[in-house]
């Protein structure tokens, strides 16, 4: 599976993408220039139309030293910073054939990839410092699923779920601790625990999840007695169906957890976490160690990014609607 | 190209992904209940808590084919259906074995190609039978932009921007126009429209961009004066900074390539479109011929499914907050 | 105790409490009058400015009896009707010094009870034919917790739950269950439940509260293999901290009990239930045999009602702002 | 009727109610702990979900005297305080056999008392220092005003206006001026207002309501020609149907008395006050003597009380969704 | 004065105006156009971007009468008509030059009248077939009162207040009662009411106004019983600060009247009266004989007219954002 | 017509109307009084609802130099100023009779000028030092049409659109460019603007309306080249249809014109300016050299005056709602 992994997304299939996922009506401006014999230097700028956290400019630039030549220019902010509104985030300036078939996939990876990081930055802040693990792998197409990963990485996320997704985003590895099905199959969520426990290498982190069969607080307890000193923590996943996770409800673990002496068992929170819920938690000093959040990340919709040329052979030239010329920015940094 | 073309994406990719891209708590259940010698036969079901129109289901289909096994079962709606609130959409019955690993790939599946269908079916229906084309390649990474497109077009789409899309789709090709890059080249609408004339096949719709450089009604006439009755249309994309594209300016254009005899020449429109303004420009009666729409699909949120264990060895049961039993839901259908 | 049994609330007590606890203004508007030696035959209206269900007649009733002398006159709509806006509930036609200083006693009672039966009918409306119990006179001081649980009756309740407030409503005996106390005292909900069994009567219903110590569902399940037949009912009161009672916790409790055979359990739902709550689980057609409410009767804020003079010696005579005459009201019935 | 004074309410009165007004389930737990010859110290705290003004814990204090013996532990917060969400107002430390089934009567004591000193709280502190008098006896039930009018003075209300109410307050007397029927049975204000100056004893002030006839400004003018220095005020009680009483009548008819040379006579207003109205009189200097506050404070919700076991025999323990543990309170003042 | 009269707006006074207060760069325009020897036969059509009732056309006809010639064109909806959004209400059809610099003067005519007069209509539709008199000529400029008035009357009102106003709109003699002051100098109602009835000529209405010194209950029956059957009616004006006047004010007016006899004196109404209020009586069903209204059609902002050319010699021809041509309108009417 | 010029309108004029626009009961009044041989010196206060501007008061006052006569007094605000709520801003002391018939006209003029006066302070405001040009004669009848101008002058205007405006606000001539009319007639903006520049005397701004026929940033241009130097100005006037004049828009014209050379070009904006609207523009830093505004000022409501008597023969007096005598104001001046 080794020649596979580099596909990963690995720059071939980038490429391939790049090429074939592109807007046809580019793939027609090139024969009809190539048949005019048209061509000129350009300078095309992208930016958005909102404020946001700019992600995918890396995978852009990989793009990009496949696509332009000697003498060509690209210049961006870096990955990860936050751009304003209309502010130029990345810059090419370039003979136009060699690269406005690409416009579709650069604009693509900013929209996609700034879109998560922009959400993960808001819940990140929400949480005040500690630590927010993306879990919404699952809510997008797996083809996708490690690059939104690694866009909630660069909004601030200190993990992920999936093994493609922690090596996209340089993580050591995923983070993850037990579903449902496997506390199902065992019938009973200590037998789980116990399973889990003796199977697992050393470096998992015992967490076990305590809303499967009974009231969190009471399995929590069982759960504690269980394994003693190598439980790390429980995970609280409360259905909505019973009223989710309240700030009342991990109050109420934690104090029944310290009464029965089990201090060192961290609270760990999942299950339709917002920014806004979890700056709830926060204002009220809840004791959580640390957030799993899907939808608020996973679902956030992409940023539109638009592309346009703002000079042709040097002079100041765009279309109706906007300002010509391509304005310095200091901020931008030349990687081409 | 010919066996990356295969990759567009083919079963071998979605396999890879499927594995690498799940939850590794799913993998560690997978060590804990091997290492226990536990495994049963269980009915997972998959559900939203949301009506909408399912897509991705073929996918999911295709990743089944090749990891369940004789006497497993497998049962779904069909492709393209609309499914109600927490009505289950696929159950799979299997040893959960075989399969438990893969629940991220299929909910991930599921949750964003639904909700691309779903949006476009909105969009859809709010342009009451004229064509709507999914234009909103470039708002999406391009490694998910044809499979946005393909969920479009489940959804009702009539057509989509990007080769890799339409094939997905299984469409003649993509569609599109010219971009502003190339009418900027030529430094004049009139220019570019007669060299694209000059340079397409014959089978490529004569529609012509007017908002680059001059009002759309002038430059309109100026277009279907020169090319006469080769002008298919024209199409209208006017920035938000000078408005957008009004039920008036629509009106007006078509008033005046009326009255100066060029009847024959429709109208596309593009920019920002919603269902709203769609709903709004069809209420105005307002003569459009297609509408081009962008991030109203692609930037669709995913829709988040569920799966849920509802059977262990034939008895019901599932966990807290859920009632157990998978129960009989006549529209599903056995693929499996 | 016997002697003090007849205070509950004896007429006695009420013709007391309906002197001292009168507007002082009254006392010396009396004074006034017969040092003027002024005194007039004048008909006096009850009214409350908005729409309800009247209660607190029939002790008006009782006091009147008591202060009104051969041929004076009192009409009524009866104890429980809907009365209008504006409209008269109550008129007395007698000399104004024997009834003067009961306005502050008459308006009383009205505004209380009025107030508590329109709320009791809201609910038991949105109800739909269910039972409705009063579980509120713990919102209320003890002195008048009776006198609402007897207007809650009248307003549609099938019971109440104290002692006097039953004798007051004419009922069998008061409705209840087990409190938490005693379940925490006992330290296991199936224990609690068996004890109750044993020492319980014949004729109180064993419904047992499921909620003390472990989630609902298993608790439920615990309770109904203790007891089997015996068992009348299951009360979910889940507190608010956990989520409350939601449609879907009494779902699924109502299908584990079904699928575990336990068909003749029935299930009671209480806490923070208000007319729009039962409304919802109504309309899902949830499986509920009744509804304890709470604040949502007891806390109903007094409906304003207003006494004025209207005839002087038969001729129309008011206050400004008001209409003169004493209009016939049909629906008024003279009981004096 | 001496020995029926001491019924107002006495405290032989108050725990007959206090028995026999508690909910059956209380004295069906009574019987089951008895069979099952259970008992044990019991912790139990009273709280309540919002902040308010304490009262009604004087009364129970009271009744606890009756029923707590040596050794037995209570305490409080004072009467009249201000308590937090959730903070323990009162805390019983008993064996449960003894106090148990007064749950129900010590909760109603302090519900329907903080509502209505919560509510006087806010109208009091609307006016700004001027004084409020509680007139809403009239809205509530006979048996209850005094106890309202209680607690609105525990609030902050200088007055009241029913005798016992005044008493239990240990106010000097009740407030009162002269109901609308004693000058409508004069026949005119001004021989109603030299009627109640010949026959009130001299500490009764001369207040004269000035709304039955005539114009309020205009009949002001008459009675204070006619009573002269002797007319310590006016009172404006404007029916809604005449605009009620409004900052510009009020300033109004202070002009026109001013001018008349009769700056000695007050401005006392009544009639549909809340907080909210007197704030605007506040704000715009209104020149007011007094007001008279009846439905706003008389029909102020009660505010739900929660009694929760906390230890059981000195450790920690309490029902699911509360934090089990007596924690202390420093505020809290032991009386028994 | 008989020459001054003819000013009431005389068609000189008119013409001057129109000249004198028309927009400089149409006198510019003139100029421009001769110095280039420019003129062209136009088609210009007048509409508005709402709907509403079409005043003050009658005007511009009487002006275009002084300015077109044999051959021009003029096309006009009836006055008073309702007319639809953007229709046109207005057509000329002549050389520019002759009426170009008119363009203010008419847009004018029909900008100021057609507000006033669509308000009028709301009201009047409001009163459901009660008389509506415009009292409003106080709330505008005595310049363009009359016009006002005139403006009222064709959107329904049967009466106005100005003698001049009556005039311009062929009534009888204008409305009205009489002034505050007048009753404010005799220092007494009827006093005012019996001079009012000994001078006025036999025609004039005996309508008194009730509110300047007494509460209008107690004043409509003093002048009643002093004017006896003469007395036509009485009007309530009830000032804002003390309440206005109100449905209950009405209806205990009319209840007074009737106990005392006086059922032949009607109730009119005035101040602060605007549809809505006025729909609030007649939901009401209050006995009201007429209503005055004057801010509610005088404040009226005018509707805003457009003027643009749609044809040029002929030939369709518009600006930009409007569609070129003038369209027939079976609904115009030559009238020149 | 320079006898009519003086109409202008001229003392006469106003005097004629201040009569004969006049509602009728102050006629009748006059008849009633001078019958009954009545008549007073009483002082009138007029005041409004609400704060403003106060405009019309200096013609109240030639109309008051024509009517009091030695002896009597007048006091007012100066002309422009702002009043408060309530705040006499104009008080006449005389014997009734002979000012009592202007009530209706001085009402009037106060009325209408502090209306449109009040709202011209607010846009003007909103523009923060940049000139505002009154264009909305066209929104008023034109009787009206230069008062409301010089209203809007006394707002803060900087220029009006009429001559006869121009001559009331006693400005040095009226302001204006050139329509739509005279550009259609042309039938190109260049001819158009080359024309004007030709024929119009030097001291006329050489401002070009460009949106009539193409994109205004292209017609900037093209106008801009044809009259170099000699061009003062663009007026940017885009219909609704267009999407209005933006901030886009101007920023992107000014880019335009400067990469071009020219700087000193101003640009003129109009078009449904409101005071919210040109803050949106200053709040962008638009580069704009002018605003011109019609309705938002031509269109103001009037504001509501109120005229009472307030003293008679020195006495305080005045009607039931209000305060009598006539306070001191140190802010009124006396000019009779």
């Amino acid at each position: 599976m080794k020649q596979v992994t580099a596909l990963s997304p690995s720059p071939d299939l980038i490429a391939y993408y790049a090429s074939a996922a592109t807007d046809v009506y580019f793939l027609r401006a090139r024969t009809t220039l190539k048949g005019a014999g048209l061509d000129a230097v350009v300078a095309m700028d992208f930016f958005a139309g909102r404020t946001g956290v700019l992600c995918g400019r890396a995978e852009a630039e990989r793009l990009l030293h496949g696509v332009l030549q000697e003498g060509d220019e690209a210049w961006g902010l870096p990955e990860g910073e936050s751009f304003g509104e209309k502010e130029t985030v990345l810059r090419i300036r370039a003979p136009y054939s060699r690269f406005g078939v690409f416009e579709t996939a650069i604009l693509g990876m900013l929209s996609s990839c700034s879109g998560w990081a922009t959400a993960a930055r808001e819940v990140v802040e929400a949480a005040a410092g500690r630590r927010v693990i993306s879990f919404g792998a699952r809510h997008v197409h797996p083809l996708i699923g490690p690059t939104m990963e690694y866009s909630a990485v660069v909004g601030g996320c200190a993990g992920c779920a999936t093994p493609l997704g922690a090596q996209l985003a340089s993580l050591q590895g995923a983070s993850g601790t037990m579903p449902h099905a496997m506390v199902l199959l065992f019938g009973d969520t200590v037998k789980a625990a116990l399973a889990f426990d003796q199977h697992m290498p050393g470096d998992v982190m015992r967490i076990v999840l305590v809303d499967t069969f009974k009231d969190e607080a009471e399995e929590s307890l069982r759960v504690a007695e269980a394994l003693g000193k190598r439980l790390r923590g429980v995970r609280l996943d409360t259905p909505s169906e019973r009223g989710g996770v309240t700030v009342e409800l991990v109050k109420e673990v934690r104090a029944r957890l310290d009464a029965a002496g089990f201090g060192h068992v961290g609270i760990f929170v999942s299950g339709g976490l917002t920014a806004a819920r979890i700056r709830e938690f926060e204002a009220a000093k809840c004791p959580i160690h640390s957030y799993g959040v899907g939808m608020s990340i996973a679902a956030a919709p992409p940023i539109a990014f638009t592309a346009d040329i703002k000079e042709i052979e040097g002079k100041p030239m765009t279309k109706r609607g906007r300002i010509p010329g391509a304005l310095p920015n200091p901020r931008l940094q030349r990687f081409i």
